[in-house]
């Protein structure tokens, strides 16, 4: 006997549970859609000279590498090398891979949604998974890509997160080149220096601005004091309607030409953002947000829920130049963001944000004796005619015993079928989630029990 | 630069198959739900001990192993032995682990299904594939499970291929304590004898019935004249009605116990599909249907396409006696199927039976100038709050252009916001598949669209 288990760092859920988890699949999916983007699925392992093209990193320490039994032997006997094949760790490389392997194929600019699972040898720890889906949107432009396109991202945010339900929300907005052009006028022109400056910035939250200060002013940094004052009083900019982000990009003044290409990218999307409808409640710009450095160029997005700021961000991306260089000599540009949804599920679950759902099953059609089973069967194949999610109960027991079934399978309404009910030609309905119950005649049944799950549900 | 290929053996679709694809999996769903099952996914990957319960075999040999890249370094520096993870070779053996994992928060029956994608290192061939969807639905009972539950499965089979549309089919049924009754009544009671026996049999349709039957009173099995007679007899029993099957089990008399249940049971699983609604022309009895003989115990289901009888069953399962006794003492007997969708998929579209479908996008919003943006952005958000999945076009150019791409993608409807259009407060749609236009009010956009697209398409 093997004890059943799963590897750990995984996420695997009892069906109620998996129920809300697609249900947020299918909103993310319908939204996406909605939007105009089209489904991509890649495979789940890539070649290994494939997907490792960039050397080295944390990344390439978290790769999987897949061997077939064969190839196993193989290296046992005396094999070396990296493995033919990985697991994808994320879905930008295999959408690059896709994008330049089907160039020709594709109608540009190529919108495209991937909700797939993605693979991480991370640390093993509370809240990280090894194995999570993103749900990503890209739109790749070819050799160019308008700004506009990066105002239709916020917009699809605003309605995912709108259906999702799980509380305010602010779309957070800013622009890598405002952030250059900004570094450049304090004199911290080079990249990797405004990366480590960015870094030590993130940690006013956690280490107060006094120790980020003295970070910064000393030895390992050296900067001058007041470009130090300029840069923290800069990232701590935030707007609170539309009309004050434009303010606060007024206030910036004129200063270099990266800041005026930032400042005018940011202008033309808040206004677009706007024009899509979205509430300016619900979006703002943020100064500090600079995501990955050496691969976004332009406008960059983090989602954050307000009552939760400690979940940090639940979506996140922005504007890229060049997707897959790696590949093809084409130019292709482009803008998208990813959810993590396996650990924002998790996270929405411990801060009691997610229920475990109700039954994906609407009706349990109980069974007092075999006799009735074909007028069972006949009830069943009405109520799954009218679209309504049906389960029979193909072997007689107490009426009880099924009740408490239903019960606590989280199925609402049971349908019984009695004697009298037999004699009637009706059928008795138990709400269980309303401790209720009404008798309706057999024809009427199917349109009864959809009229009655039609209505907004009264909460448990 | 780095050529951007898949790994071989792998499916990979563009978008508008993509599209086709994912409705198949969606109308699967959809009928898995209707009749009362609820989602699982389990990991893609498992511990290699939990996984491979069974040694051996050529499943194993098949097995894709995972390593992270601190587990390949230790194995080089001669670690040794089967690696810790293993990519699932089917949905079954994770089936089992889960409900043995998750017994006690389960509800028995326990009906789930559960679509995802399973990896096999498949000699590389066409139509086979590496990575490929299962979409499996089983019936776990605790400790006993009615053979009525045997009759639900037809029913599902039946909902999804009529929904799914590809021609008609036939749901063949056996029961293998009849086959098992029957050849121990010929005097072939070894089981491994049987199953040999059973795969000469199964090369009649290739070889002709002279070659099997040269084989089967030959020297490698020796089995006397007249049982093979009346094997070959048996075997290609089929029944071409309701009445006809009744009458087939009646015609094999009373033979021993074995042969009695088995024709009991595949009574109570006919009448039980006839009062399911599926129609007796989609149904079938077939006595050379015997699946995996080391698994399947009762009830045994092939589905066939009658116009495309080469593409195999396209749907395949049973019952069986004991889902996970590797992992647990308790009894859990169970019934179910999979539909291996990768490869109908595959299959049907070199036969024509699917098509790449049109876009997920129904309407493509032209732009003319760019002064119209915020007018075409607020059309779109009115025609996506209707449920029309909507693209806009963000940068102006040719509106010959725009058409050209519109028809390409595949998107059906074009809507054109002119100087016109703007001053008459109208839009005028372009219908590309019927090359028709017209104009409306701009309030009446989004629900003439639906009404348009809520009408059966003409065929392409």
């Amino acid at each position: 006997m093997i004890k059943p288990r799963t590897p750990p760092g995984i996420m695997e859920l009892l069906p109620r549970d998996q129920i809300a988890f697609q249900r947020m699949l299918d909103v993310i999916r319908r939204n996406y859609e909605r939007f105009g983007f089209l489904p991509v699925e890649t495979p789940v392992m890539e070649l290994s000279d494939v997907l490792l093209t960039k050397s080295g990193g944390e990344t390439e320490r978290q790769v999987y590498f897949v061997q077939s039994t064969g190839a196993l032997e193989k290296a046992a006997a005396g094999g070396e090398g990296v493995p033919e094949l990985a697991l994808r760790f994320d879905l930008t490389v295999p959408l690059a891979r896709y994008v330049a392997e089907h160039e020709h194929d594709l109608t540009f600019p190529f919108r495209r949604y991937q909700m797939q699972r993605v693979y991480r040898g991370e640390r093993a720890q509370r809240g990280r998974f090894r194995e999570f889906y993103q749900c990503d949107i890209d739109v790749i432009g070819k050799d160019a890509l308008s700004v506009r396109y990066d105002a239709e991202i916020p917009a699809v945010i605003h309605a995912v997160f709108s259906e999702l339900a799980i509380g305010k929300f602010t779309i957070q907005l800013n622009n890598r080149k405002l952030l250059r052009g900004f570094f450049e006028a304090q004199g911290v022109a080079d990249g990797e220096l405004q990366a480590r400056v960015l870094r030590e910035v993130d940690k006013i939250d956690k280490r107060g601005p006094d120790y980020v200060w003295e970070t910064l002013t000393g030895p390992d940094f050296g900067l001058p004091a007041a470009a130090v004052d300029s840069i923290m009083t800069f990232v701590q900019v935030r707007s609170s309607s539309h009309a004050d982000a434009l303010a606060q990009l007024d206030a910036l003044g004129e200063g270099n030409e990266a800041l005026r290409e930032g400042v005018a990218e940011l202008r033309e999307v808040l206004a677009l953002v706007r024009a899509m409808g979205v509430p300016e409640s619900d979006y703002a710009l943020n100064f500090s947000i600079a995501r990955g450095l050496d691969y976004y160029t332009g406008t960059v997005y983090e989602t954050t829920l307000d009552d939760y700021p400690q979940i940090g961000s639940i979506c996140s991306g922005g504007r890229y130049e060049d997707l897959a260089s790696h590949y093809t000599k084409s130019k292709l540009p482009g803008v998208g963001i990813s959810i993590g949804l396996t650990r924002l599920f998790w996270q929405l679950r411990e801060a009691g944000l997610v229920e475990t759902a109700a039954s994906s099953v609407q009706v349990l059609v109980t069974q007092m004796d075999s006799g009735s089973l074909p007028d069972c069967l006949a009830i069943a194949n009405d109520l799954r005619h009218a679209g309504i999610n049906t389960e029979v109960v193909m072997e007689a027991s107490k009426l009880a015993r099924q009740f408490k079934y239903a019960d606590r399978a989280g199925i609402r309404f049971a349908v019984v079928l009695g004697e009298d009910e037999m004699a009637k030609g009706t059928v008795t309905v138990k709400d269980l989630r309303r401790a209720d119950q009404f008798e309706v005649e057999r024809g009427e049944l199917a349109r009864t029990l959809r009229v009655e799950l039609a209505q907004p549900e009264v909460q448990r």
